[in-house]
């Protein structure tokens, strides 16, 4: 990006609309925007709310520099007068939003913006970008956490994810809903997630043999190793590591060990019929007396994989997920939208074949028990005692740190995991959780759906 | 990431195999890695190379900060003797790659890099990160150019990237393989491509009429504009449209006009079934004296749905692709990997089942009239006269600039894509490109493969 700022990460469209916006006296309106997700993939029962964090930081610091602004006038024509209010721009509006971590559903706002029209505008392709990624991501490893069922889960993904920013949210994404660390060592720095890591092939091919590698590591390695034993003949792999664990046992003389008596941690499984070799590694490791040393398994897995092995028995105590979570293989988007629902105090809706929206600012009510929500407009009373309001106020005062951010959203994935039914939590056909639409909202969306949305008056 | 350094943007057990290499005296053993994708998704029948720029950028300013470190230590019980030497690691190895554009296969190397073992593998997370990303996106782009058939293609992914890095990733490959411009106006400032933009529905929806809209809009672009008439009705959008188009056409008098007359450029359908509503429009704009007026489609396209309405004779001139390209839906990753095979002069491997690597620093050969191509150990000579050798060595000096790296892969692209015969260019069962191995490369192979990899002295 060179100098350019982040405000510039967004559609020229955002630009020339509120330029015109701007000249036709509408800059100012007061508007409301709502942040969605149409419809669920096929698979997903629930979603992850996820990104909110980076978009609050987002408009905390969104403004145009004089480089941006050049860079705007050389790649259209615009009105000076709109590159003359581009700089003056803060966002100045108010957030209400479902607090990161929280399950939701298709049709809930997750983003509410209220501010002037065309400041509000501008942050659509921004914010979709951020919600979008990280709500996929946080939901694609909360499905592997329910496959999971309760082993070790880490991330192994910054490899193959999209890009770089990519691979920062889904390591963040993951250890939002309960993984235990992540190999990515930036985010497990940024976010206070802890790292972790076993070994490649690529050391092991560098040794003269495949327990020379071994040797070396577990003597090099300052903390428990995890031996990787598939390079060559996995079930080879598996005695060359039980070698290594009774000379571990037998405490090496020479290892540099702050830690007092290391032990070989676990083997991992990188390839193959994992769960056929799961059960032949944990007999030898068992017969040699090793019923504490872990299988860790990991190569193409995803949620589906881990529900299929641990029904099957296979003796997995971890699970290390890649590219499978970390581009959501099965559902890599979500029809996320970002649309105008209020405009100087008029509800508004487009009724566009197949993409209607609902109009007016809204509120998300949970009933008490997870036992269902209600759609209804900002204002209503709550549809039942007790029931939980899901968008509150966001507070932009840059206070928060990152991995204070992330405990919190962990909290609160913590609370709405244990409390939703399993049946929502299925990987395949789950059984769609009830989200009604309150009187007034149906009433509201029927009135400007028979008026073709608002132009009755053309 | 704070003040931390993109070095850190890795996985920790190419750390902490750093540290056990180093610590055994292995650190700075000459090494080849090798980057190749192992297989091609089913419905892939070629790939093009892209991420180098990047690769390069990263090598050449590759270095960890006191910051860094202490950030590692935490994370990790690193030996102290470690951390110093990462204070002074560089890149000082070399780098052979195949050029950003072309058109490459399986089993293809397409980055090799020759440095000390320890500097090599610290590079493995970031190199595959960058490369896949972008020959996915590559390819993918690649693909919509084929199903467009000349047609314009414009990228509007960015809203739904898997973060902002991909967004700007998205926008370079599709600029890369003849995209005509992309709505992300950070990457067009930053690569020199066209930015390119329409009007969305909630521009229409806060006005009190669609036509109204359109007038405010057309009045207040500074260039040609593209009217979106699917918010309520089409083909009442259409009829808007076309009074409009009649207002440009008689010069609206109030309008800040620079470039002199200006004109309805095109209508953008959204929604629908596109193919009829193409066909349904063009004869209205015709109708009404509108030939010109072009018809632009976009909504959850990709290659499979632009193939289709062309093959279905849509009227459409150009299309804005998204979210299914910029993910790359069908297909969202590369089985991507980086191997060692060489090691002090030794050729290695590793023979995991379905996973096993070819030994040996490796050239590929394209014999003339891209009619098939020949894996070789790097060294031997050209399997037939004329044939082109795919890698080739890599400058790390810093001279090119985003716009000039972008465009020289254009010409690597525009030249493989002429060459590339079509039933390699398929949507579906493309028929699978001839790559062979030498004899060399085929023996060194089989004799690791039957030593068991290289452990047959354990």
């Amino acid at each position: 990006m060179g100098h350019l700022s982040p405000g510039l990460l967004t559609d020229l469209y955002e630009f020339t609309m509120a330029a015109a916006l701007l000249a036709e006296g509408h800059a100012d309106l007061p508007s409301v925007f709502s942040l969605s997700v149409r419809r669920l993939p096929p698979s997903r029962g629930f979603l992850v709310a996820a990104g909110l964090e980076d978009v609050v930081r987002f408009l905390e610091e969104l403004r145009f520099s004089a480089e941006d602004v050049a860079a705007l006038a050389r790649l259209f024509p615009f009105d000076p007068a709109f590159l003359d209010w581009l700089v003056a721009v803060r966002f100045t509006g108010r957030v209400r939003a479902v607090p990161e971590g929280r399950i939701v559903f298709a049709g809930e706002p997750l983003v509410e913006i209220e501010a002037p029209f065309a400041v509000a505008q501008l942050l659509e392709t921004y914010l979709l970008n951020q919600v979008t990624v990280q709500t996929t991501l946080a939901t694609k490893a909360a499905r592997c956490r329910h496959a999971a069922a309760g082993r070790l889960l880490v991330d192994f993904a910054l490899r193959r994810t999209h890009g770089t920013d990519a691979g920062m949210k889904a390591a963040r994404c993951a250890a939002l809903v309960g993984f235990a660390g992540t190999s990515n060592v930036a985010a497990a720095a940024r976010y206070g997630i802890p790292a972790s890591g076993t070994m490649a092939h690529s050391f092991v091919t560098a040794f003269d043999s495949e327990l020379e590698a071994f040797r070396a590591f577990a003597r090099r390695h300052r903390a428990d190793p995890v031996l990787l034993v598939d390079t060559y003949d996995t079930l080879a792999g598996v005695e060359n590591a039980i070698v290594v664990a009774k000379e571990l046992a037998g405490a090496l003389g020479d290892a540099p060990d702050p830690g007092g008596g290391r032990r070989l941690a676990a083997i991992r499984l990188d390839s193959g019929d994992l769960g056929a070799l799961a059960r032949q590694a944990r007999e030898r490791l068992d017969a040699a007396g090793f019923p504490e040393v872990r299988i860790f398994a990991s190569g193409g897995l995803d949620e589906y994989a881990i529900e299929r092995l641990l029904a099957a028995g296979a003796p997995v105590d971890g699970f290390g997920v890649g590219t499978a979570f970390g581009v959501s293989e099965d559902a890599p988007t979500l029809e996320s939208v970002y649309k105008l629902v209020e405009i100087d105090g008029r509800p508004v809706a487009k009724t566009s074949t197949g993409k209607e929206t609902l109009p007016g600012a809204k509120q998300v009510w949970r009933r008490p028990g997870f036992s269902g929500d209600v759609l209804a407009l900002a204002g209503e009373p709550a549809p039942a005692p007790g029931a939980d309001a899901l968008l509150t106020a966001v507070e932009l005062d840059g206070a928060r740190d990152p991995a204070g951010a992330l405990a919190a959203a962990r909290e609160h994935f913590e609370a709405d995991w244990q409390d939703l039914a399993p049946e929502h939590k299925a990987l395949m056909e789950p059984e769609p959780y009830p989200v009604a639409r309150s009187k007034a909202l149906e009433s509201l969306g029927l009135e400007l759906q028979n008026a073709g949305g608002n132009q009755g008056s053309a």
